[in-house]
């Protein structure tokens, strides 16, 4: 590799005191592979293992242009949470953010104390965002990172008043909503005015290099994508299909909650159908768009996951406001809020559990999912469905739903009187679902490992509780790194290598993926491929990250 | 076995119609048994197999004479909850019921509408408790069930008033505060005046055959239990020492609960090491206790294992009052409240995760241990103290805190100038702990299996929260028993076996246990046998049926 040398001569003899290999942009690092393989010096085996997959994060984002950058100064500085670079107009409110996006503004730079769920549609239009208080783990920070876009956290130089809508620089220059602001999210600098960027650029060096990844890599890698434009995104990154469509998402938009909460408030089944019915269309469209971008590439569909109680709300002023929405008296909607109470919701009500308990919810998403496969294929399209039935823990669990899903798919399909095939498989979550896999395997066409889960209940212990304790972990030298992030191989990993053993002794052609965080994390890809997976599915902006890692834990098992 | 037949005579012809095991009663079953061996018709394998454990019960409480009973009518019915006969006065609220035993009642029956944990310390000072609601599973009656004491529950036939402290029968009469009642824990029955009750027998055919039992069972079987009383209790009816005794339990008493929470509020490690002076010698005192009552029989203490928020209050007037006691502001400890709030308690900051943020607990639990050994081996005992760690996931949390323990307990010993062993092993009832039990077990002299946990966490549900869904997993048959009631063999039981294996494999004499609630159930005691644990654990009233129950598991397994 290229080496930093440091050498000293001393009575004219020549000392060498250390050499170390040198750093080098991802840019860089590309440029150097690839000449090097075209010089004859490596061969791409070789070339593959020279680049650090988590650097390539740096290419698939706009940058500004050098030399603009070179001239500007920055007026503050906070953490690089989310990288990339965005000039845009200031907005203080996510309200007021989405609120110019509708009116034509394209280039938006929200800048708030900090963001939590309710900014989301906010931070979807904006090109940047800007927090004056938390860290890389801040929910700024994450979902930034989760969307691809630019965040500048905890920037503490700025006093930024919500109230007043204004910002103020340490040298206490004031800026108001509609100012010029530009953020780079790879160093944390804020500049203020117009910087111009330049788009990434996936072709040349990159498209070469990436281009052997794929030629060496024999594990597939998917994309974790819940709306059209994820999958577009995800598609030009090269993922090669969806491993996971959470299909709670679509539930959460303004336009569609209300549905959602009349299915969950009614009292019978007949009244819980018709709020279903509402649903159907705009599940239908959803995967109709998924399936169009994803070009007959394998979309698997996740059924419903949350608890209910989720999409409720859960303080009084707010169950006043929808009661009345709904037509129901304060008194009813606060007992049925209180009813669905848990003690622990990550291990209460949700997933396939309510589908045993409402049949009818996954009838709905089978019909969407079915005649949207059957919409598209009328359009040319050859898209085989993947449904995937989350939280199972026992095969009867999984035959009871999927034969709802078997018997709801294949009425459609008859009274459409066309051919479609479709499979229904399962996450691999539950530890006891990882235990008796060999059973579930009998009826599954494909697992999909939800690594997040099953880390948290083979961990026992809650990614929301666990900050409390974990950093006593890692002072105490307990635990080397975040099991969220890396995948634990020698705990959760043998559970995953053991239901891949015990579902391909039952069905040697079953298909096997992770959809957890894990599959966009190199060392976590590198054990997929060892597990004999088939695939990963991380977020969009990871899988170039995964192609790599994957192509290169194929060289090394050479 | 005795035979209940059906015949007829048609056209002179005999017809047998049909023929099954006749019924009988638990003293009849004993008796039946012991004499078939005495006139050498049986074997006393074969006998052992003749008698359903479970039917112990009834033999373990007192019962109404039967000349009494049969002249006596009822009043009411309810729902037998928990077996056995009880006379005594009825007080209508826990207060009254304690008060009464303070002034030197001993017969006490405690009558409530329904009962909660604030009612314990009544529960603990009555003979029976009648409630007007509640079903099999309500508070009164797995409360009772599990002190053994008589309950009779979800009693509709009679109306109670709480406030004015009576209650009026169907035929109209008002009975009030004082008046004789008479209880039938076993058939419902409700009866007013004073029925005549005989002692539990534990001799005769009853101490014959359960001597049987235990020459052919080679599974040992030991008691939970946190009080002396309980421990007493179980020895007498058979216990081999203590597999788990939960010290948190100690805690919650009255006169305790101040110092556990002047600990918790503690903002530094001298705030929390004073408090912690403070339990220390009320927890050496009870741990002398356990031991005196378990005669050099092997005690097994577990560590504090709930979240702290538990014991705190949770409403804002009960937290204005504890501030005041605790001499703080209400918003100082509001803020506690709510910081320690978790959103997934079972999978929260507890167990083991205490002691590795606060290690003074652990050190103040084991001067406790360790001392109160020490005290009662000077008075010639011979006590082997076992400390347990709980929610250990991970070799090397397990090690922080047996370095912990160790530093501790051999600082004490070398102190006191005496020679002490002591084991410290761990619960094995996170999924992770159990899949890399191998590595475990080189640091733990001992493993005794949580199944209660274990059972939700390989499964992925709460038993808290799975009232929701379980009832229609039952109708519509995914499952047809309850996994917290009998061990999940398939599943559950396919992670006993893994870890005891692996432990094994790693310490060949790992002592191995198991102390959930399937401690006490004759198919679970069966697989716990199969499996090769030395023991099993369970409530004091359970200790007898666990004891036949191995005997049957030793006896078919030949």
């Amino acid at each position: 590799d290229m080496q930093d040398m440091e050498f000293t001569i001393e009575r004219g003899k020549l000392f060498m005191l250390q050499t170390r290999n040198g750093k080098r942009t991802a840019q860089a690092a590309l440029k150097i592979a690839v000449d090097l393989v075209h010089e004859g010096m490596l061969t791409k085996e070789e070339a593959i293992l020279k680049v650090e997959p988590k650097q390539l994060d740096s290419l698939l984002h706009p940058n500004f242009e050098a030399k603009a950058l070179k001239d500007a100064k920055p007026i503050a500085k906070g953490l690089p949470a989310s990288p990339g670079a965005a000039t845009g107009k200031i907005y203080f409110t996510a309200d007021d953010a989405a609120k110019a996006f509708g009116n034509g503004e394209k280039q938006i730079i929200l800048v708030r104390l900090e963001t939590s769920p309710e900014d989301i549609e906010g931070m979807h239009v904006s090109q940047g965002i800007l927090t004056a208080r938390g860290g890389m783990t801040s929910h700024a920070a994450v979902v930034a990172r989760g969307m691809g876009r630019c965040c500048v956290a905890g920037c503490g130089d700025v006093k930024i008043s919500e109230e007043n809508k204004t910002f103020t620089d340490k040298a206490g220059k004031v800026y108001k909503e509609g100012d010029w602001f530009s953020l780079d999210g790879s160093t944390g600098n804020v500049y203020s005015g117009q910087l111009p960027t330049t788009a990434p650029e996936m072709t040349g060096d990159f498209g070469t290099f990436m281009s052997w990844a794929d030629e060496l890599r024999t594990l597939k890698v998917r994309t974790n994508a819940d709306t059209p434009a994820d999958a577009a995104q995800a598609y030009q990154f090269g993922a090669e299909g969806i491993g996971l469509c959470r299909t709670e998402h679509m539930f959460f938009d303004s336009d569609r909650i209300k549905s959602m909460r009349e299915m969950i408030v009614a009292r019978t089944e007949v009244q819980r159908r018709k709020a279903l019915g509402k649903l159907l269309p705009m599940q239908r469209e959803d995967f109709e768009g998924l399936f169009r971008e994803m070009k007959d590439f394998p979309v698997t569909i996740r059924y419903l996951d949350p608890p209910l109680h989720e999409f409720l709300p859960q303080d009084d002023e707010e169950i006043q406001a929808l009661a009345k929405e709904m037509d129901m008296t304060f008194e009813d909607l606060k007992a049925l809020v209180v009813s669905l109470h848990e003690f622990n919701p990550m291990l209460g009500h949700r997933g396939c559990r309510l589908a045993v308990s409402y049949p009818e919810i996954a009838e709905m998403q089978t019909r969407a999912v079915i005649e949207a496969a059957i919409n598209v294929n009328k359009k040319g399209m050859n898209v085989t469905p993947e449904i995937m039935i989350p939280l199972v823990g026992d095969v009867k669990e999984f035959k009871y739903v999927k034969d709802i899903v078997v018997k709801t798919a294949d009425e459609v399909i008859k009274k459409a009187g066309v051919k479609l095939e479709y499979k229904v498989g399962t996450m691999i979550e539950i530890p006891r679902a990882a235990i008796t896999a060999d059973e579930i395997a009998a009826e599954a066409d494909f697992f999909s490992f939800g690594t997040n889960d099953l880390t948290q209940m083979a961990f026992g212990f809650s990614r929301d509780d666990a900050g409390r304790f974990l950093e006593d972990y890692y002072e105490k030298k307990i635990y080397e790194f975040d099991p969220f992030a890396k995948l634990d191989q020698s705990g959760v990993g043998r559970l995953v290598q053991m239901a891949a053993d015990l579902g391909r002794k039952v069905r040697p052609d079953i298909k096997l993926g992770i959809c957890g965080e894990h599959g966009g994390d190199p060392a976590s890809v590198e054990f997929c491929h060892k597990a004999g997976l088939n695939y990963v599915s991380c977020s969009p902006f990871r899988v170039p990250i995964a192609r790599l890692a994957a192509a290169q834990a194929a060289v090394k098992a050479k």
